[in-house]
Parts: C-alpha cells; structure tokens; sequence
C-alpha cells in the first residue's frame, strides 16, 4: 500500500503535520516486536473520503505472534516463515480465533456521524470519542463526491442504484451544502455567550446534522478488526463505511502480511455455502442439472448462489 | 411507580395503543419465574421527553433468580424471605456480579439520536436499531422543554448552568424548531421519486439533525443496567439521558425489589472514598481540623469531598 | 427431542426430582412470549454422561422475537409464519448477529471439570460456578464408558483413534476408578475436623483430579450458544463436550424451531470455502481436472477439501 | 519493584533464560510510546507459588497514551507531567474507564489448575492456554509451603484460619506429594505406548489433579487489569491467586506509574460507602454515638464498617 507522502494529506493541518513529523523522527529502542510495514504508517494521515482521516497511533504484535501464541512457547522459536504461514492459514480456516486476538491496533479515525454510528454497533472494541458535550465540533461536513451520489436502487431495499444525474444531482449537492452551513451557523449562534448567555454545548449539538465529522481513538483485537473489514469491506457495505474499511485492509497487510492473506483467501474471498447450496454443487459435479425449483432454496438463496457459481 | 394509564401515553397512536391492548389481553401459562410488578409493565409505554419512550418487552428472572444463582442449588428453596433480601445486599456489597447477569431485561425505546450516540458506549448490551438505509426516519425532534434550555455552565466544562430566559430562549427554541423542519422537508425532497430519480436512503439521511427520534430494542442483564443507571441517574449525567435513566429505575424497582434497594443503598446513594478520603475522615472523628492543605488533595478532589462532608 | 421421563433421570435425588415436579406443577400466566416447545423442558434433566446433566432453568424470547428485532415494530406484527421462516434464513444467511441476540437462555449444566475448562473458553456468556471455596464438592467422577476409551490418534495431534480393548482398556478404567477414589478419601481426610484442625477448603480441593464433577449456571444469548454449538457440536470436538453441545441441540430445535433449521442448513451442514476453494470448483464444474498440485492449496487444505467433495 | 537476576529464576530452564537473554539483547528501533520502566520487565520471568512465573511478554502505551485518549488530540501534547498526573487521576476518581482501555499487555503465566479456574472468570481479556489435548503437561505440582498450609476459617465459609502445625501438617503435604506424584505416574502409564495404545492425551489428563501447573498467555487492556488486580489483590482473595496479582501491581507500578498511583489511592486503598454508612459517619462527626442498632446496618455491615472505622 502507498505510504501517503507528506504534502497530500489534505484534512491535515500544518501544526498537525508539523507534530506528525515530530512524532516520526523519534525513534526510540525496544524490545517489543515490531512489524516494519507498521512503523512506516505510524501517525501518519491516510485521507479518506472528503474531510476524513485513519491514523495508526500504535499496535502490539506482528505475525509471530499470531503463532507464538498458538504454541503457547517461550520465545520467538526457531520454526520457518513457511512453517509460520502455513499455521496462521491452518488457525485461520478452522476459525482458531484467539491467537488472532493477540495482536492490538489503536487508530485514529476522523469520521462522519452517521459511518460513526454504524461502525460503532461493533461492540468488541475501545473507544474514546471527541466530546461535543466538552468541546465545540469543527464547521466540517461530508459531501458525496458526485460519483457517489446515488439513487436509492430499486431492487435492494438497503443499496444504492444509479449514480444521479444533472439537475437532481446539483439540488441535492445544494440542500447537503447549505443545510450543513446553515445548521452549523445557528450552532454557533447558539453557543455564542456575546450578548447572551449561550446555550450548553450539549444541548446546542443536536442541531448538526449526521454529515458532520467527528473523530475517535479506536482500539481492537486483530480478530474483531477481521469480522469489521469482513463485514464493511463487503461490496454489501455503504460506500463511506467501506472507503474506511478499504484504507484498513491495506494497513494490516503491511502489518501482519501472512494473517492478512489468509483473511483474504478465507474470509474476504471465501464463500459460505448451506446444506443445500453443498448438495446442489455435488449434484452440478455428477452432471445432474440444479434449478432453483429442484434445490429446495427459496428465490433469494437460488439469486445468491447463482452470483457465484454461474 | 405508576403505571402509566392508557390514555396518558402521547408518543402512541391508537393503531399502537391497540396492539400494546391486545397483547397485555392475551397472558398465557408460563412454569418460568414470573415477577408480578414486572408484569404489570410489560408492553405499556413510558412518556419521556417530548416524543420518547420506555417499554419493556420481555424480561427473564427475578429476585430469587439472583440468589438461587448464588446458591447454585436445584430448586427455589426454602429460604426466607429476608435471607433473600440479606445475601442480595451481600452480593452487591461485595462487588459480586455475576449473580445479577443472571436477570435480563429488554426495552423498546424510543430516543433523539443525540442521547443515542451517548447510550451506545454501553458496550455489554445487545441491540438493534431502526434502521434508516432501510427505511425512513418519522419527522419527529426532540425540542427541549423551556425549563430545560440550560446555558453552559461556566465552572463545569461539560455541564449546563442557569436556564436561558426571554428573548434568547425564544430564539433558540425557533432555531431549533426551524432546522429541524427545513432539514426534514429537504429529507423527503431528497427522497421523492416523484419527477426524479430519488436520492438512496442511505444518503438522504445524513441531512437529519442529531435531535431526530430513533428507536431500538435494548436488551442488557441486571449487572450491567445496574452500571448504566448508576452513571446515567447520577445527576452529572446530561438532563435528556437521565430522564430515560429514572424512568428506568422505577421499572426495575418493580420488576427485583430487593436488587433495586440494594443498588440505590450501596450504588446511587453510596459514597467512594480514596484512601486519602478514608484519611482525613479519620482525622476528622478523632477531632483534628483538615483542610486542603494538610490533606494531601488537590483542590478538585477536595471541592468533591466537602460537597459530601460538609 | 424426546423429553426425559421421570424415571430415567439417574443423576437426580428423589429429593431433587421433589423440587423439579413442584417447579413444573405450578404454572402461572405471563404476557411474555411464550415457546411451548421450551415449557416442555424448563427444569427437567437431560443426563449426559455418566452423572452429568443439563437443564433449562430459564428463557426469554422465541422464533417470534427474532423477527420482531429484525423489524423493530411495535406489536409481535401480522407477518404471516412462512416470513418469519424466511426472514430468519435471511438473516442467519447473512451474518445479521444481532436479532438472534435477543433470544437468552439459562442453563444448569452439572460437567467433568475437564469439559468445564474447555467450556469456558466461550467468553460471551454469563457463569456462576458451585464453589469449592465455600462447599466440599461431591464424590462423583466420569469415567468413560468403554465404547469412548480410545487410543491417541496417530494423524490428528488432538484427536482419538481406535477404542482400547481388552487388557490395556481395563488398566486404564482400574487407574482412573482407583486415583479418583484415593484423591476423593484423601480429600476428605484433609478436610476432617475431627481430632485436627481441617484444612482450608480452597486449598483441599487442589488435590481432586480433572474427573470430578462441578456443575454451573450458564446463561447465554442464542447467537452466541449457535456459535458455541457451531464448534462444539462439530465432529472434531472432544465427545465429552460434544455429548452436552449435541442434548443442547435437541433443546433448542424445540425452543426456536426456525432459526435452529437455518442454522443447522447454514452452520452445522454448512461449508466455508477459501477464494482457491471456490476457483477450484469452478474448474471442476467447467470440466478440468484439478489436483493438489494444480489448485494452490496446501497438503492439508486439499485433504480437507476433498473431504467434502469426492 | 525489584526486578529478577538472571540466576534467581529457578521456575526457568537454562535454555529457557537463553532465549529470554537473547530476545533481550535485541533492541530496535519503533517509534510508538515506550514505557522504560516496563522495557526493562520485558520477557524476564517473576517467580510466583514454588514453580509459578509472571513474564511481560508484550504492552501497548503509557502513562501518556492515556491522557492523550482523554484528549483525542493530535500528538503526544505539550501538558505538563504535572497536568498528566491530575487528569489521570481525575479519570479515575470519576469512573472514566475508556481511557485506561487505551493500555494493553499481553503476560506469560504459570500457574496451578485451580487459580486458572478462578483467574478466567475475569472474561473481558484474551487467553491462549497450553493445550492438554495436544501436548503433555509436565510433571510440575504446587505443594503450599509450611505458612501457607492454613485450616479452614471458623468465621468465613471461604477463608482461611491459622496454619497447620505438626503431625497435621506434614500428613497434608505427604498426602499432597503422592497423590500427585501417583496421578502422574498413571497419567504417564496410560498415554505410554511401550507395549500397547496409548490411550488419548484429551482423555488421560483427566486424571491429574487440580495444582499441576498450566501455562497461558494473557492479554488484557489496563480497565480490566486494575478490576482483576483490586478483586485479586484484595486482603479477601485466595492467597495462591493474590500472589500473582501481587507481582503484577509491581510490574503495572513501573510500566504507568501516574494511573498505578491513582488505582492504589482510590481502588487499592479506598473505601466504598453505602447511603447508610455516608449517614452514620456524618452522625459521628456531629458527636453522635452511631451504633449497629441505631445505624440501620445488618450485623454483617456494621462488622465490615467497623473494620475500617474503629
């Protein structure tokens, strides 16, 4: 994965850049395990989306310690990295999760409100977010970049459908654009003690719309971050969810390179077949032809399985 | 507590009203333990806020739930009432919860996005939520109550001070209704399929302000709806989640009695001391004077420890 | 499943017998969903093993419950059975967790401190252990019936190959009868306090063997006791455990009959196939011969693959 | 904390303080938060009990990365030590536990059966256990040494009371020595296969008794680890499970010394009152006699409030 140079990281500004750079010149000795593809992305911003951000702030662990904790041994031991592969595949297809859970990543997440609240349904996780009760929330807000302004689709109650079009595009571009300002406008109104009181930050809040950015420290065990890429870098995920979810796959393959190809091949292009989606391929080996009617799977089971296999 | 009576529930429409009526008409023989007050419960809603709402829909356990998993034994037992209640304070002296995860309890609950983003970190809890990638949001806001439109505190960075008055609230209060109209009336622009393509679901909804009603069900055992009343009753916690809170305390006292009285004995009305605490109390009975000087506290643990003491 | 006759349960006291059939005799309404199938087994013991037992203490939730979370409606809905079905399949399908949460479930689980270890593991669930810190614990031991004393697998590291015979499995039987029955006296001579002080209780159970039985409450959320049974309902689990997994099955077909159909269709007869899985069935179907050598896999991901498709 | 010479490890083989030596004597370079004081615990193996040990194997932040949470800033900040200190201890004292979340360790332990069993019921931290399905244990026990062979307490079902003497003691040890050295010996004779089978190592394990040693890796965020060590380091907990956590507050004292500091003065050594206790301790410093008949408390509170207040 590109390491993001210096000057394109957009959301970031110069002191924040200036402080990233500090951070970065200052190695210090350990006798910690350290994964090299890690150390290169530490601190630094990958941009996401329009305003959005993924830092790695610090991690525990590297591949080896997938497997060290898998033989339960006293040291990094003397087996082949082939061996070490091989066994992290062999844990990963028979869902051995726990020494997956032995490895940690803390990122720095800058988000919309409404990827936030999806992505915190994820429950097996540290959080600490910016506090709008505290503090007052930056004047910035998601817009759809216009390929990905689309129509609710007509088939998939939960997706998108064709991307919009002229006229309706641009009014809607307009409404995001000038319902965030104005929303955030009355915002500081409201807080404003000149002239006035000020309304409480905590109560001024519920007038920002769920387009605005906050940002929260996220923390995780390798096996949960696996479930969250598996379930949010699906093509199934909402677009803005998954941009996320995209930028963390290809953090943790230069983190742990053997565990990532493994969830690759498992997980993120593996394919779980039913009872009767196993019994319908074997008919298919022996040359029996399989229709929805004969399979015993209803519409929408024949729909999926059919994606796959025809 | 009282029951709310049927036509007090304003958040309820009568096509609501009526299933709420046909399924408390329909009890039906159960051999589980069944808890009489929380029976009485079951179904019917609790007005919170301006729109919101507390039901219960199912609950497992009771008080004697809690020390027949203390005991562990094979039947009810024969144990009296008041040892009951005497090993119930014992449990909940001593930090022993697992006894108390032995109950579970599941709401339905209607609530401003604000107030759910703020409940959510609760992490040990199952839920699910209205979904609004797959359906549309109501057009229904939370508008504070004059007597709660507070101003920012100004001693307490994450607190409200006096309620606003005269102009500036009316001010606010238009501001807050008005976003909120607007924001909802290019919502359903947004989405209209009428004459144009209809912008996903998915998308339309990041224009709703955090004041917006969503609903989930929330389902959680005993020991760690103790840990969320504690932080969210406690009068720290931001207005609008303790009124859920307190609502929530009286349903609990209904459903185990015992567990309740101990939890607002031991937890809600309990005190911590730090071992500095302990100290100067110490000091104090045996007729020394103690001031923030000689108690080894800085200025905010001692300002806490006279609004107790003194 | 068939439901235990009163006669059969050999782990029982008649005193405990007393305590189930007074449990059983006193039914009392409720306006809580109520699953026939479930009432059936509330307190009666399925035996397992040789003095091992399960029994549900208590539920909460049926099929009904699960499809009401998924549509987070208000009433138990007019959504006619053949949706709740399919809408179960859905969501068992695609990995939708969280409605499936919304079912609990109590058990008491009399077990081998050996399978107790194992059972543990599964973290998401709420315990409460008989304690040998407080009681002395009982003196009854499994010991494995002949047909299940078997030979260390020569291929599998953590498997069993054949059973023992003759002379080899009558030693085995006479060691663990005779070292259980030493340790068991000793046990008990450690702890007299006649003519001695006695020895601490949590200190004298130190010397009882991993044989012994202890017994708990287990409460558990259905998508988390699927997962449970996923695993250890699964050919490769040690039988001892597998033996309880399997009686849990029995009860949980009859509590949720349609979300323990999908599981046993998508779970328990289900396949996870790795993207080279996939693409070597995709050859197969086209018509090509594919073999270890030709298919990426490893020696031991090919045996396993041809374990389900030759 | 005193941290071990080379040679006094006896718990450890030769080989085993060569590779601990060796993973020692390579530094490198990272540029994540480094705790120095927990850099040089690292790998090094405590002793604990008489063939026990506690070994950092791996840890995630600093005192630092705490504050840093609290704040979701950008970079390390430019506060203070002395700010770190309050905010830190301000955190604790309010029950903030999201920032304490951010720290991770990960131990290596040996420890008896029986404290395993009581050390998992902590479930919210990940383990990898040496597998006795898969390996053979060794021939390791824990006999108690002479102070720590206690009788049974005559006041509390779960204590302990004076220590053996004489004739008593030496039968305890004895009985303790064979029968662990006899359940070995068979367990060694049934997995043998000189002359026949050998029967399965996940079935001959179940012979051996409660205090032969295991090992697992354990990795816990710091929340979780101060709950464990206030429970586990408690005057009240099993004196085998204290000493563990004894050394570990000595290790966490020097990996975050500031959040160590702050958990010793408000969990460690502080004191949880409840409303009644609040009550009766404000009667006494207004000089008024309090006593147990007129303080509301049941026998057993007052004896618990009077422990620490007379």
């Amino acid at each position: 994965m590109a390491i993001p140079s210096e000057d394109s990281a957009m959301p970031i500004t110069p002191e924040q850049q200036a402080q990233i750079d500090e951070q970065r010149a200052d190695p210090r000795p350990t006798l910690r395990a350290v994964s090299e593809g890690m150390e290169r992305h530490l601190y630094r911003a990958h941009e996401v989306l329009d305003h959005g951000l993924v830092r790695v702030i610090d991690y525990m662990g590297d591949d080896a310690a997938i497997t060290q904790a898998a033989r339960v041994s006293y040291g990094r031991g003397t087996k082949s990295v082939s061996n070490d592969e091989g066994l992290i595949r062999y844990l990963m297809r028979h869902w051995h999760s726990t020494p997956f859970e032995m490895c940690e990543v803390k990122f720095h997440v800058k988000l919309p409100v409404f990827v936030a609240r999806q992505w915190i349904r994820h429950r097996t996780a540290n959080v600490n977010e910016y506090s709008a009760r505290y503090s007052i929330l930056d004047r910035e807000f998601y817009i759809p970049a216009p390929e990905h302004l689309a129509a609710q689709s007509t088939v998939n109650n939960q997706g998108r459908g064709q991307v919009l079009e002229g006229d309706e595009a641009a009014r809607v571009l307009d409404l995001l654009r000038e319902d965030a300002m104005r929303s955030y406008d009355h915002y500081e109104q409201m807080l404003s003690q000149e002239g006035q009181q000020g309304l409480a930050r905590e109560l001024a809040r519920m007038n920002l719309p769920a387009n605005i950015y906050t940002q929260w420290y996220w923390k995780v065990d390798l096996h949960n971050l696996f479930h969250f890429l598996r379930l949010r870098a699906d093509a199934h995920a909402q677009y803005e969810i998954r941009a996320y979810a995209e930028t963390m796959c290809g953090i943790v393959r230069d983190w742990v390179p053997f565990a990532y190809a493994a969830f690759e091949d498992y997980r993120l292009g593996g394919v779980q077949l039913s009872a009767k989606g196993v019994e319908a391929l074997k008919r298919r080996l022996s040359g029996e032809v399989v229709t929805q009617e004969n399979s015993g799977m209803s519409k929408g089971e024949w729909r999926e399985f059919e994606a796959v296999w025809d």
